[in-house]
């Protein structure tokens, strides 16, 4: 299992924006749709093994929604459809505990500090990071990922004091929907290989 | 310079689709939306040593959009502002000459053959195919791709008769985007690799 955390500091929590203009009225939760595209969609089928957590800062309460791949229903490759799946969830009467809306989908209030604190092994994705393609992964690692600001100086203090290591995926910028399917592909390859030796070992 | 060709066998030629419907009423052009994001867009920016050829199948006569990153305006990361562009250019009457719709987006009658027997080093991603990562690379590739339904028999007929190399880019079947975010990265590791030996070497 591996998750992906995708941070959307202006994105709206509740369901009042339009799907005919969702880049201009949600607070970019465009970005976090293509973010669960990257993360789940496979050319025949859906990334089983992947959880998707989308912390939405743009008004308080704060909520995250979270996307578990071994449930997840209706979701298809096109941006609006997966918009459509969040406004659904953001309509969800949200409190500390995990609301279900959707197959697969999952809603609470809280921030991004809830989900830091624990205890996982987190892998934050930057600029000037360790190289993704050479560095050792946990089996389950669970990846941090910025949207079009990045993130903050305090939510970079929290990753340091989580003892999040920092990876790039390449020696240049790139979107977070982008950086999740370079992590999918690493994993993806590495997996394969893992799969080759044990053969060869057996 | 690097292209990428990516055919739609069921793309609508004609701008009479919906916006508020990409997936069922183009013939899916929400695929070449993606595939136009997954080419061009940097986190700050577009690149600009990138052009794609979107090929659309789905009525006679098919068409050929060509997006070139130099001249390149207009462009968002959302699906449906790159919708909108497209049924702009699909809306410019097409002759077997290349007509301007927008910036940098070109338009004309004309198929995948054209495209093909052009002369250029043709690099076709399918399955099974050699790993990008350990395949050598023309200066100036051509990156041919197919939409859900793969490519058919006479293309790769094709293909196979202009010398296309066919390569993977790992052990899990993806949409065309994501094999194009994998490919641009490889290339910006190899480039970025380049010039620190050559920074070394002088």
């Amino acid at each position: 299992m591996k998750n992906f955390i995708v941070v959307g500091h202006v994105a709206k929590t509740t369901p009042d924006f339009s799907l005919e203009d969702i880049p201009g009225t949600s607070g970019r939760i465009d970005i976090l749709c293509r973010c669960v595209t990257a993360a789940f969609v496979l050319s025949h089928g859906i990334r089983r093994d992947v959880g998707v957590y989308l912390v939405l800062l743009g008004a308080e309460p704060s909520k995250i929604i979270y996307l578990q791949g071994t449930e997840l229903k209706h979701l298809n490759p096109d941006e609006r459809t997966t918009a459509a799946l969040i406004k659904k969830a953001l309509a969800v009467e949200a409190t500390q505990e995990w609301s279900k809306s959707t197959p697969g989908i999952f809603v609470r209030t809280g921030g991004f500090a809830e989900l830091v604190e624990s205890g996982v092994e987190l892998i934050y994705l930057r600029e000037n990071g360790s190289d993704l393609r050479g560095v050792a992964l946990p089996d389950e690692p669970v990846f941090v990922l910025g949207d079009h600001q990045g993130m903050t100086e305090d939510e970079e203090a929290l990753l340091e004091k989580a003892g999040a290591r920092v990876v790039s995926v390449g020696p240049v910028s790139l979107h977070a929907d982008h950086c999740i399917v370079l992590i999918n592909n690493e994993l993806d390859i590495r997996a394969a290989n893992t799969n080759v030796s044990e053969l060869k070992d057996n």
